[in-house]
C-alpha cells in the first residue's frame, strides 16, 4: 500500500509548488482537476484526458451513487478500473450537489434526506455513508460531507452550519479510521491507501471560518479544502477569505479551494497558498462555446470567426489548435456537431492545464509574482470577440 | 497532379482486390467509407478516424453548400482544409440529401429547386451546380446529381427518371470537363486531381438497369456506383440488382455501392464484385447504442449488460473494447454522456474498417468464399441481448 503524502518542493511569495504521493500516482502541485461527474469528463475519453495532460480528475459521488451506484462499481473493483483511468482519482462527498440538484432536502444532524433528480427516488446521504460511498468507489482522495446553508444566511444560522459540519466532519474521520483499520463489515474496499480531507467552511466571515480551521485542525485529515466560495460573492472577497483561511492551514499539508474558478481565479488563489482546485468551468463552457486563450476568451459562435483561418489559440499546443481553424469550430458548433463539444473541451482543459504548468515552473524559477501580473494583465476578461 | 487511377490486384470468384490512387493517397479496396456529413464524422476527430483507420471518408454536398457553405470552404482551401483531412475524400451529389431532407421540391429537366431543412430558404440545385460545389469542395470522388423519384411508382416514372438522371449525367460531365479544362470562371476549384463517377440508377427493373448502365457507360466516368438500392427492397432482390448490374460495368473501373449497408451486405456485395460502400448505419446506430461484433449485434442499453465486465466484443482491437467494459459503456449511454457516442462509433467503425481488412486479406488468399460463409453463419443478424 503506498501511503499518501505530500511535500512542498519549492516557494515563491504565498505560492507553493509540490508533489503530492498518491496510490495511482504522483502528481505536480499546485493541480488542476477536470470534473469527471458522472464516470466521464464530458466528450473525453482516458486517452484525451492522458493527451491534455490531466494528473489527477474528480468523480462526484452524488451521481455515481444514484447511477450506477457505488455497490455496482465496487464489484467492477472501484472507478478507476470502472471508467478505465489509472491516474489519481478525488471524490467529493456528494454534499454539494445534494443542496443544489436534488429536491426535498431536509437536514438534521443525522445527515440529509433528499430526492434524486433522475427519478424522485428516496435517499440518505450521511457522513457515515458518505465515506462508505467513497471507499467503493476507491478515490485517491475522499472528501468529508459538509452542509452546503443556502445563501444569504444570518450569522446565527451560518455559525449552527459551521458547527454540524465540524461534528459531521468528525464521524466521518471516524468512519474513515474504521474503515481503514478494516473494522467494518458490508464496505468493499477499493483502494486501501486513500486519503481523506476536511472541509473549512463559513462563509465570507472571517470568524467563522477560523472557527472552522480550529474544529477541522483539531480532527486531523490528509488534507484540508476550502469549501463555499466561488458561489457569487465579490471576487475580492473570495480572494481575501482564500488568503485568511489558506494561511491558517498547516504548511506541510495540501490545500483544495472546491469549485474554483476562471483563469485569473486559479493565478489569484495559487498567490495565496492554493495547491488543488477543481472546476466545470473550463469543460461545461467549452460545450457552450466559450474558448479560454492566451489573449482572452472569445465565443465561437460569434460570426466574426465565420473565415478566420487561425488556430483558436496560436500559443497552444492542443490537438484543436494544431489542427482546426476557429472557422471550423464555428462550424461545427453552428450544425450541433458533437465533435464541437470534444475539440473544444480538449483545447479549454489543455489550456487550463498548461497554465497551471506555467504556474509551477514560474514559482520554481521564483519568477511567480512577474508570472502573476503579465497573466493577469493580458487573460483577464478581456474578450476577443468585440 | 496526380491523376486518379484504379488497379484490380487480385480477384477470387466474383470479388476483387484493388487500389484506387487519388490526390491525396491510395486507397485499398474493397474499401467502407465513414460518412461525414456536415464535415465531421460525428463525435470523430481526424485522429480518431485515422486510428480506427479510415482510409477515405464522405461527406455531403447538399449539406455544406447549405452550411457553412462551399464558397467559404473553397476561401479555406477545400475540404480538406476546412476539416483537417489528409486522406481522400468522397462528396456525393447532394441529390439524395434534397429528395430526402429538403422540402418542397420540384424537379424538371433544368434540376430539382427547393427549401432548406436549415432555414425553409430556396435553393436549386441542377447539374452543373452540383458540379461547381463538388470543385469548390475539392473531393477527391465527385459524384453526378442523379434523380431519386418516390417509391413505389410505376415502370413509366421510372423509365422517364433513368432517361432524366441519364441527361443529368452527361450535363455534369461535360461540366465536370470543362472545369478541369479551366474553361469555367468564377469557380474555385480547389482539387485538381478530382475524378468524377457517374450513378445507374432503375430501382429493381433489371431492364431499366441495364439501360441505365448503358447510358452512364456511353458518357464515361472514372468509376461508377449503383444508386437507389438499399432503401427498404427486400434484401435478396437488392443482392440481386447488385450482381445484375455489376457483371454490366467494366471490370477495370472502381464500382461503388451507395448507402449499403449491414456488415452482411459488404461481404455479399463484395461477393458480387462491388469495391466501394458508405453507409451512415455504423456510425448512427453507435449513437443509438447498436453496437456490430464479430459475435453479432448488441443492444449496450440492455440491462444484462448493467454487471457485464467484458469487452463489447473481444475479438476487436479498438479503443473501446481494450479499455472499457460493457458495464461501462452501458453506463455512459444511459447516463446520457457524449462520451457514449463516441467510443461506440470508435467500435462500430473498427469492426466496419477491420471487417473490410479481413475481405481483401481473404481475397489475396482466394479464401474469401470461406470467409464468406463464415462471417455471415457467426455475423448474420444475430442478437446477443436476449
Amino acid at each position: 500500500m503506498v501511503t499518501f503524502s505530500f511535500t512542498v518542493t519549492h516557494r515563491d511569495g504565498g505560492a507553493r509548488r509540490g508533489v503530492l504521493t498518491t496510490p495511482h500516482g504522483v502528481v505536480d502541485t499546485p493541480v488542476f482537476m477536470p470534473v469527471g461527474t458522472q464516470g466521464t469528463v464530458k466528450g473525453m475519453t482516458p486517452r484525451d484526458l492522458e493527451d491534455v495532460g490531466a494528473a489527477i480528475i474528480l468523480g462526484n459521488t452524488y451521481h455515481l451513487s444514484l447511477r450506477p451506484g457505488d455497490e455496482r462499481i465496487a464489484r467492477h473493483g472501484g472507478l478507476h478500473a470502472f471508467m478505465g483511468w489509472s491516474r489519481p482519482l478525488l471524490t467529493d462527498s456528494g454534499g454539494y450537489q445534494v443542496f443544489s440538484l436534488a429536491s426535498r432536502r431536509t437536514v438534521d444532524e443525522q445527515g440529509v434526506r433528499f430526492r434524486s433528480h433522475l427519478d424522485g427516488s428516496p435517499h440518505e446521504l450521511t457522513p457515515e455513508r458518505a465515506v462508505d460511498i467513497q471507499a467503493r468507489l476507491g478515490s485517491d482522495i475522499a472528501m468529508v460531507l459538509d452542509e452546503c446553508p443556502a445563501l444569504p444566511a444570518t450569522e446565527a444560522a451560518l455559525a449552527a452550519s459551521v458547527a454540524l459540519t465540524a461534528r459531521w466532519a468528525a464521524r466521518s474521520r471516524a468512519r474513515f479510521l474504521e474503515l481503514r483499520a478494516g473494522a467494518v463489515s458490508g464496505v468493499t474496499v477499493t483502494n486501501h491507501g486513500q486519503a481523506q480531507f476536511g472541509i473549512v467552511q463559513g462563509g465570507t466571515s472571517p470568524d467563522l471560518r477560523a472557527r472552522s480551521v480550529e474544529h477541522t485542525l483539531a480532527i486531523g485529515f490528509e488534507g484540508y479544502a476550502i469549501g463555499g466560495l466561488s458561489v457569487g460573492e465579490p471576487i475580492d472577497q473570495m480572494y481575501a477569505v482564500v488568503q485568511e483561511t489558506a494561511g491558517r492551514l498547516p504548511a506541510a499539508s495540501p490545500r483544495y479551494l472546491m469549485g474554483a474558478g476562471t483563469p485569473e481565479d486559479l493565478v489569484e488563489c495559487v498567490a495565496r497558498g492554493i495547491d488543488m482546485f477543481d472546476c466545470v468551468l473550463p469543460t461545461r463552457n467549452a460545450r457552450n462555446g466559450q474558448l479560454f486563450t492566451s489573449l482572452g476568451r472569445l465565443n465561437i459562435k460569434n460570426a466574426k470567426y465565420a473565415e478566420d483561418e487561425s488556430p483558436v489559440d496560436p500559443a497552444c499546443r492542443c490537438y484543436t489548435c494544431t489542427h482546426h481553424s476557429r472557422a471550423y469550430l464555428r462550424h461545427l458548433y453552428q450544425a450541433g456537431e458533437m465533435t464541437a463539444g470534444a475539440l473544444n473541451t480538449l483545447h479549454n482543459l489543455t489550456f487550463y492545464l498548461d497554465t497551471m504548468q506555467r504556474i509551477r515552473e514560474a514559482i520554481q524559477l521564483g519568477t511567480f509574482e512577474h508570472f502573476r501580473q503579465e497573466f493577469v494583465r493580458s487573460v483577464s476578461r478581456l474578450s476577443l470577440d468585440s
